[in-house]
């Protein structure tokens, strides 16, 4: 009886890797949709439902699908709508897309856009079972600013974005420490806030008394100049010098910082890693915590003898590279240094694995003396 | 000799109201494109040019054209993009489109979106003579941070905007008044910083020495749960809550504010005009200061007895019914009121007529004792 059982079950494993399971229609739509808009929509089985309007079209292809499957295509019902499913459930979390009609990219009506690939992209999201750490809740909220920054290096007015932690307004003469955070390539300055969440989660680190609350300031890394797959041409120095130069004097002038290398921290995800540990090594007199998120490793030749940072963190999803980071943090911690790695679990390189890096992170960034 | 040069004028005249103008060909990108991207395209003579690829479309059209018109049609080239150029000059500012990719609405991937008609529309800026007042210059630059406030009526954390004035981290004991400024029907509260310009305007303003500096407030009027054509059904209550009891609570304890009736000004446009003028006369204990941008009047019935405002100011764009603001003006200037009217020439209901209003208003605010 056992061996049936087992058996059966064995089957029901292998077949259920084969074949498509059984779409459950609990359908709702994204939390990303624009206001009103009930496509697209997701399950609880992390499936995404389409549903495009183009009634003389002849294809409609979304771009998001499973991986290695180009995307899902749309069928044509008799009232002018293209609806279509995934071929299977997605990775919770962020997901950028966009759709083709008729040979041209456009964005899905129903979504809402969000800066990725160098473009406004729709956007979707697969609910996460802890996503609990990034909801809007009924705590105090910081506030995101933006500020418009002089450069003389770029001759012109540059954005950022500054998280303040909810009680910045209270003690008019409480200084805070600062952490510059990076976006990926394809991304600019909205995208922490806005696909990150990265103010939702601080605010709600902070209610629970988890952190030391700090400021986190967001700027355009000057990444997207450069095109993907050419980033070895890519030179550091115009950002460094922006950050280094222009911002950080700018921000330790007009919002109350804890100032000197002790608190200053920087992070930065994917090609946002790579502008950290470039910056971080080029500069150690500027910042004593570093964080690379999906974003490479320090090694420790790269450290040894020329900084001492207080904190190094590496990230990384599960489906990227872990052993990876993994590694480096053994390394780094077997030479002294205080290194810390984290894996986000069935996550691959998208934001959901840069929250929660950014959640682990945080707890960790000035508290050593 | 005279009789013929006025016949020449006359028929000149009247010819170029029916033939077509020749187009000057020295178009460049709109400023309001996404990075990077060439289209859509103005002209000197405030023409517009589109260009989108869909290479097995059979139509597309743009929404943007001449009054009356309906839109812009596009033709096909045999390298699958679509062009075309609009049958006479645009008016100046800014203006929302999307485009109908065969019967589907779609936006246009080169333009940046903008909250409009209830949906993320493509925007395009015809380059105004004027341009200069709401240019982002090398002056000091207030911040526009989003705030999260609590909100009991509609059980939610609610999203706000507030411009803080360029000095309003330097002295932190100065306090300053409060204008609570309304977007429109369709829109949100990202319209007036991003459509409107609202930050860079006061920038200048102040950097010229010509207003008294104030933090401007923009918050989600509630306005788009009814129909466009059923805004009678509206009703201003939820909304009035939310504002007086919700949110002018939370920014006078969240920011450096002067508080009380004659320090709080609102003002909204088109049906922010609409929400400003039921909840100013509803709660005349609460605001001081009235405007009304393409938003309709007060009559003298409407405040004789009931309010004491410090001013009213009324404004339309030439092209809507400037007669009606400037009557009104009149009537409430004879019945001793502080009454200002505003009319933003050669404009219609669109976001330059209302940063033209913006610019006459604030010099006009917070003046009198």
């Amino acid at each position: 009886m056992k061996k049936i059982i087992l058996l059966a079950i064995c089957c029901y494993c292998l077949c259920s890797t084969v074949q498509a399971q059984t779409i459950v229609e609990d359908f709702k739509p994204s939390t990303l949709n624009q206001p009103g808009q009930l496509y697209p929509q997701v399950n609880s089985q992390g499936y995404a439902r389409f549903k495009i309007f183009a009634p003389k079209a002849d294809s409609v292809k979304v771009s998001l699908g499973l991986g290695g499957s180009g995307g899902t295509v749309l069928t044509k019902g008799d009232d002018g709508f293209f609806t279509g499913t995934t071929g299977g459930p997605m990775d919770e979390g962020f997901h950028y897309y966009n759709i083709t009609v008729d040979g041209g990219k456009f964005n899905d009506p129903g979504a809402l856009n969000f800066y990725g690939s160098v473009r406004w992209e729709s956007g979707i999201e697969i609910p996460a079972h802890d996503q609990d750490f990034y909801a809007l809740k009924d705590v105090p909220h910081g506030n995101v600013s933006q500020i418009l920054f002089p450069s003389k290096s770029t001759n012109t007015s540059r954005r950022a974005f500054v998280y303040t932690p909810p009680d910045y307004h209270k003690n008019t003469t409480k200084k805070y420490p600062v952490l510059y955070l990076q976006h990926g390539w394809g991304e600019d300055e909205t995208a922490w806030s806005n696909q990150g969440h990265a103010n939702l989660i601080m605010d709600n680190l902070i209610a629970e008394g988890k952190i030391n609350p700090f400021i986190i300031v967001m700027t355009y890394g000057m990444t997207n100049e450069v095109k993907w797959g050419k980033i070895n041409e890519f030179k550091i120095e115009p950002f460094q010098t922006v950050l280094v130069d222009e911002l950080i004097p700018y921000i330790e002038s007009h919002f109350r910082t804890l100032t000197g290398q002790p608190n200053r921290a920087m992070a930065g995800l994917s090609m946002g890693g790579f502008e950290t540990r470039l910056i971080t090594l080029a500069k150690p007199e500027v910042f004593s915590h570093y964080a690379l998120l999906s974003g490479g490793v320090y090694s420790v030749e790269d450290i040894k003898g020329k900084a001492t940072p207080k904190l190094i963190f590496l990230s990384s999803g599960s489906k990227e590279n872990p052993d990876r980071v993994k590694q480096a943090a053994n390394d780094l911690k077997a030479a002294g240094f205080n290194a810390v790695s984290y894996v986000s679990d069935k996550t691959a390189h998208e934001f959901l694995t840069w929250r929660r890096s950014l959640k682990e992170l945080a707890p960790l960034l000035f508290r050593s003396k």
